[in-house]
């Protein structure tokens, strides 16, 4: 029982913070640092962030899904932290230097702040990144005309709610590693989401993996991981 | 109670036979009759396509989802029939001269009875009907190579299992009505083709309309009606 | 990486906007512009009308899913647009000279913002439209008063939530194409519109299609060109 | 533990048998004994009916969802049983003097079966009954050729699959109560039968109650309860 | 189109109101006019309250499903209307003589509002109604206590939330006609409702129906005409 | 019907209160008085707590779900009442004495408030109770260092969200009853928690149970009677 | 990749059998080892059960879920096992000693198996183990007649199908801790025990904890770790 | 319409089988090419293969999800193809020279087939591949004891059924990318590996990746792909 007034029960592991468990994660994966923002205070948010920034000066730490309140305090707090607002999320300390190719692909303009997350998180993890915005399904002309720079890339990020067929046209055209994000932009029957996430786990594309709705986090970082083996020997695409 | 021992229950309606009922719903829509044979015996399918025929010398009636011991039955009860393997269906009297101009679209070669029972109910519904199979999500190019024909057809239909984005891609091509068949085909999170219905029920591209799983039969009709008012003065477009 | 503190990271279609593509889209389909307004700020909106409306002065621009905001911000910003208040929508622009005869349908007065929704699209796709409203399942005398009505048609549009039966019934009574859309009107096992969406998805009735829940966009589409392709040659029927 | 090589674990209740325990309900509730056959041997049902029988010589004894082998065995080792296959069912015992009106509805005759253990059942159970078959959504001229004999009854059951809007169209005609049953009739998006339970949960139409999918018993259970309610002061109706 | 700047689109039912078409209603089931409160604003439903109280001054007409804000102004506007804080609903006018006996037996405090709105729906709907609460599964001593009354009623309605395993055990030791009614009462795997409308659906005890999750209406009309007819030759049990 | 102008209907048990019901419970099972404050107005809550421990001053009553208005009001009206913040529950009355051990075994800080609640409830039911928080499936040191802690308890409750794959982890290292309870802590594919409850029952650790989603009362209470049973002879582990 | 022909590719732990995991797992936890049937081919469930008993001469061995092809293999091959054809399972080696009091309930006959595996795996883990059968929710008189019983016993485990009320039931009745068994017993919205399921994890009656469907092995192996502890200083209460 | 005796009805695209497409394909992204053998002939395989190997004699041809009647047809008219019984496949033509290292990671021996599919796929993909099997969540130390070997490669590939922990388990460990592979293994609540789905789709290790259930295939795919980028400046880790 958590509560002093209850002396039979105690907190067996009272000491034990949240950075130094993340410095295992860290030496164990080589990732930064990350701190989700979602059902955190703001206070908590601008408390973690400055502890994990002293334990690790020399890298960024970067916090995701942020609403105004939580920007604005790390404005004010932590005035050294960039604020990405597209991304909704902030980060603290140098970027890594970017190393191998990321291309993320996004559809309608409210697929952006996903698309948005991905592109940071693949940054921060140590990925060049570039975004390629407005190619829809429906629309196939922008989809070929950016072909040839899709096929050079060492990991593409689709991103694409409603129906989520995206990553089936783009994985069609290309034979690099297509990694697929589906948002929880739709109505009715696209059930928060749910609709796009079957589309792309049944994808008739070859190699297309997925993630879960919205999570640009968890794509940002595979991608990142596969770009950097990639490209330890090949240099920047961009 | 139905029993002939139980003499105080009785049938109301004993005579009302299937085919009074469907001469009313012929004089009332315009469709020829059709026997729904999954769940019948092969000797029911036999009986019902006699009596309607009979019924109606002048024009087709159908009978769909036969399997081989109906298809066979029928052959040899009914050798007049035409059997329609593709379709897994059969036709008895003569067809309706086409108007108008539908084109069936589908991918794979799995998809191809439910194709090929689109095409031959909207051609026995009075349509004039072409199919394009081959045409994938994942290979754009067979797409594009009939954008042509397909702009110019009266009503589409697009047939797809798995993640149901060809209907997506097809919508954003043209101005055409278009109407989704998602099929039951694919495994594990198809879910038996919600996967498909789901994306197609959330198509991006305008105007995309949908029917229930496998029923190649609705879409068929739908199309069908659309193209007979479309082509009334126009003549065939093939 | 989209923040421009992050030079290695750039976006390769910066100048790429929604104009340029919409009117790529227009000249492939002859469909007019629309602004989906849901998740857009009223800034945004007002913004994308203008520059459509600027980019099409000959034609009509269509915004829907208007919330009070939006539509008074329309209203402020851009005097010469006309507000369709039942529908959530607005028009900039003169309205094509409607094609065909699309008759809309639907029973409760909950219905009525989707309904409206779907005349005013095919409307200003191009297709002479009407409303037929409080025609419910269970007064069935309201679809019989108006049965010869609806048998004339080039299309019906068929709005209903609940248990979603009407399209069945009307589908029964009448040989032209009908459009069913599920609304979200309901509770407890409604589930937000998923219950008439299967029912309609399971129509007895042959040739009923079915568009997302609520989704009187995509139906007012397909009914317009459906209407349109009959009418060339015949006039309007109201 | 149930072994007899394992002494130490016995069964506490190894003599309570199930006639006794449904000798205790037919007290409790004055309806017959019912052996649900589903999942039972044949053996196991002939030897079930005849103790059931031999306790209750005076009055039906029923067992429902038999199968062929069932039904067979039963015919050899109980020559006295009366066979309903329509229902899939037998009797054992003289039926009761039936009394008020329960009248059965359904559309296809795939719908059959169900129906017909409705009847069944509600005869066993006591009332009068009687059926009226093929009367569907999308023919309303059967309906409405049946609205008085409708409304006569004390209670009505619907019998319906696919989208399940029967019993909202016969609700909306008549005032007396109104039980529905959903069957499993149907394909691909009718899930099972979830599709017309769904639809028959949101019925517009007021005072329609539901059973599980194809519960043609406790809908009968429920009809023949009001109907001898009713009908103790008033006679049969037929 | 339904706009007046719009003229090639006209209602064609402009002038068909409510009232006229739930006076046919009344006429053809022999029901009070019912308001369904839920997505009306308080104007709209005192409006229709008026309007069918005029049409309709010797009977009792109800609306249902109010808020505060609707509760407050039917109050102001409409001063002879008798407000049922528990029931959230307002009945105008004088209520029918009560015929037949329904008990209404609830569990939690929580789904008191659902039962008192049975309660209410029942007696507008002419029965003789009584309700038994704190009737709990895990406490069975009291469902034993009131067995005697429950057996006594010509029908029963069994509300409750969570696993909805009441309707079971009231099922379990009576013979009359039960009606379950699930509530939304619950949390996490409750699925809004969802768990308790499963369990009743698959109830062990015979004779159970169900409505919709928090359908109290549903279930006060079933069983004031199940009621009805049960008591016009029997009197009131109370 | 449960309104006083309204006198044919009358409440069959209008002065049976809570109270005397959940005396008879404490009796029948040992348990303590609970109050699930979730959907009670706070003085509602404060009413109950003060009818509760009159009746029991003798040991503890127990308010859980309470919201910061219901703690508020219960500071202010029942000053000797102990908040429980984490817990977001109060007690009234003495503690029992703890027999047995119990550990809550938690990961994220966000499932903090579940684990609180478990391990007041086993408290107040008089259990010994310890908690282990930030123990993440996906690191795994942190579960290897208290395995010989988690082995030694009698019964180990296991609190996590998202994928639940906590339990399975540390029901693979001991061999004591584990009781797992899934949050609702997760996005997108959590579905509000189903996706943890769904592991949790797939669980491949043998002796894993599992109960309804944030249902911190019901674990609390399954694992202080095992922990009761247990400990008994055996004094406390701590 | 596992193919001779393919030398790059080789597996890492060739020769890791499953007696060597599975005796860590018996050290780590004193559980028995245990064979889950399913899936396997009779040869392989001989082969498994023969090498395990071969390593644990001293107590047995336990293979569940073995259709009657395995079991006759078994017979034959391991003439000095013991089949439990009830519970679908065979045991090889002594039993140990029963510590403790587990009295498994069950309703239907059809979820005899279930039940009887219970009871077997619970024997088989060293609890001392009764059934308690015929103890159905729609008859309560056979609960309460047992009542006595159950609540001495140290653990319950519930079984039931269909609705899955009976734990709620025998849950408030007792004080011990109670596991509850959703069986897939049912048809039509039962969804193979889903219903049954739901039901148990959100009864009312706290302390229910829940398995899988049909997982008897998991209730058994719960249940008798929780009769040890408790049974250790008590005695065997049979 | 397809039918010869319909004239009017003619195939657009004839003459374009299913080769030349697939060569477009293998110019387009470098993958081999693969056959679905669900729902095809064995006759259809054998066909297929002997077209695709003759237009790709240089490389690997593969066929997956093959049942015994295709394996013993292939193996008689294909005598050079070399069947992978683990994996139900068969190659024909000499595998590529593996770049790179996958590492394929799984659980029970149910998964097996799963696994070995995966493993086969991405070695004809052009991957160095390594298999590691009896990895369970519920024995950690298996897991920790090839911890070493696992964070060393270039991308890991894990299978799990039931609750599909395993992936979380190991992305906790390393920092490589993770693809995670559901599979249908389970039984009840696993609802044919959507547990395993949900689980992995929500999994708190990040990077992880995730596939359709028992899509081998695809993990293969898209792990030989990251492996040769990752792997061309490395050489082989074996």
């Amino acid at each position: 029982m958590p509560d002093p007034d209850a002396p039979h029960a105690a907190r067996l592991s009272a000491d034990v913070g949240f950075a130094r468990v993340d410095l295992d994660r860290a030496a164990r994966t080589g990732d930064p640092e990350v701190v989700f923002g979602q059902g955190k205070t703001p206070e908590q948010i601008v408390r973690i962030l400055r502890t994990l920034h002293e334990a690790h000066p020399d890298h960024a730490v970067l916090a995701t899904r942020l609403d105004e309140a939580a920007l604005d305090l790390v404005r004010r707090e932590l005035p050294e932290a960039v604020a990405h607002e597209a991304a909704r999320a902030v980060t603290l300390g140098a970027l890594p230097t970017p190393v191998g190719d990321v291309v993320v692909v996004s559809a309608g303009t409210s697929d952006g702040p996903v698309a948005a997350e991905v592109a940071l998180v693949a940054t921060v993890h140590g990925a060049g990144v570039q975004q390629v915005e407005d190619v829809g399904v429906a629309g196939l002309h922008r989809v070929l005309a950016v072909r040839d720079r899709l096929a050079r890339a060492d990991c593409l990020v689709v991103v694409a709610g409603m129906e989520g067929a995206l990553p089936s046209v783009v994985g069609g055209l290309v034979g690099v590693p297509v990694v697929a994000v589906p948002t929880s932009i739709g109505y009715g029957a696209s059930f928060g989401g749910l609709s796009a996430l079957l589309g792309m786990l049944n994808s008739c594309a070859p190699g297309v993996v997925v993630v879960n709705i919205d999570n640009g986090y968890g794509a940002g970082v595979h991608a990142a991981r596969v770009a950097r083996a990639a490209g330890r020997s090949q240099g920047d695409h961009a």
